[in-house]
């Protein structure tokens, strides 16, 4: 998570942050003010790859590339493709993944401006190759009611929620992904069934792990991993709980999955 | 659960038990060795209903009567029907109502002989008259592989799982419930994807509780709670812990549900 946050406009002409995450392992040049800014969605997604991965990631929709970052910060023979569709973020993206700061990721970290919903001969045309990569993480935007009220377009691109949006998204993810490729995605719970839908004949072996705030409240958000092309059957497995019945601390696992000590599912 | 098994052969030339649930707030009889022997699937299943529920309720599927004898045990004003299609299972829950141990429940429970998955016509001709229920439970059949081997017709036709036995059992559930009716129902995790797509259309304001052995162990159940004709959406509840990290014993909230004194949802 965020710890320090210190103006560094001479960067770029457009006002923005330095942002220290895993405790200061890398950084995100984020904008100040407008757009998507990352936290602990992201460091929650990027803890669905296990600790022993080694192989090429795609961050779908990374924004400045909170997920794929956090997941090749801790993995460390990993690489990421950060794929951003917003030419505004994918700015952002670039600067971060340059940044003198984040030597722990040169080399392993590069850009793709694409839109990921793109299909056939189109999404090829746009970098995004068949069984391209070994991992596909993505936290596809949502929010559509409350945010699309909001006069802000870069926060409104990354937050609209389209009726079919995982079914979209997910086609993407099955195509790019090599056969027994993994699959991890960050959602609300009120996508499951449209998650699961999109999930049919593609993904399997889908492990489900909801998010509590605290122990007596619902989910607000539920981690998926899944199997391209796997027919085993689906698990819930124990939520992951925020905090305690009473406090702002972070729980010592929440702390320990956002600031990149631990996977999230234990391997 | 069953507290206690006793000899009570003069009730029926079958071998068979009567047990005690609830502490002894009723008893089941039960064939003492084939078939399904109701367990801690029906009392949990039973604790869905809210315990200010005063309507009628339908118990799909309901073996000897478990689930729905259950519920009416706990909601002093509430009616069952149980709707069982085999002869033989049909005939305990028959024992079950009219036993003497029973007074409890006298008057408020019958027994419905009829196939869940009936449609149309043959539905209504059998008894299932639409919109004819306040609340529907079904805990329907399932271990398909494991228990298709088994030599034994009765558990045979217990857990059989059928490849659409959701659609088939959800759409009699919409059927024979009042709009914003309730539905409660358990099953294994992995039929979330095929529950989820047999809701659709019908059900909404689903409440998912997962169901963990210890607090560290995947989900062996899921509950599931919705309204028909709700178009609100689903929701991911705390789970259910059986017991703690160690040790054989119910955790305290398991068996204040186990034993009929405390609702699922704390409604």
């Amino acid at each position: 998570m965020a710890e320090s946050r210190v103006d560094d406009s001479d960067v770029n002409d457009e006002p923005h942050t330095l942002d220290a995450f895993h405790r200061g392992s890398f950084h995100l040049v984020q904008p100040a003010s407008r757009g998507h800014r990352a936290g602990m969605d992201a460091m929650m997604l990027a803890a669905c790859v296990p600790s022993s991965f080694g192989g090429h990631i795609a961050d779908l929709g990374a924004g400045s590339g909170a997920a794929g970052l956090a997941a090749i910060s801790r993995c460390m023979q990993a690489h990421v493709t950060l794929i951003e569709n917003s030419d505004a973020m994918a700015r952002f993206a670039r600067l971060t993944i340059a940044h003198e700061a984040n030597t722990r990721i040169h080399g392993r970290a590069e850009l793709l401006v694409a839109d990921v919903t793109l299909t056939g001969k189109a999404r090829l045309a746009a970098g995004l190759a068949d069984n391209g990569f070994d991992y596909v993480l993505m936290n596809p935007p949502f929010n559509a009611a409350v945010d699309r009220a909001s006069p802000d377009a870069l926060r409104r691109a990354a937050h609209v929620m389209d009726d079919d949006l995982f079914e979209r998204w997910l086609r993407t993810a099955a195509a790019i992904v090599r056969p027994r490729g993994g699959l991890g995605l960050i959602a609300r719970p009120q996508s499951l069934p449209e998650i699961l839908s999109a999930m049919e004949g593609r993904f399997g072996n889908a492990q489900i792990m909801p998010v509590l705030p605290r122990p007596s409240e619902n989910a607000i958000r539920i981690i998926v991993r899944a199997v391209l092309g796997s027919r085993a059957p689906l698990s819930l497995v124990p939520p992951l709980i925020l905090h305690g019945d009473t406090g702002e601390a972070l729980s010592e696992r929440a702390d320990a999955i956002c600031n990149g000590k631990a996977s999230l599912f234990g391997d």
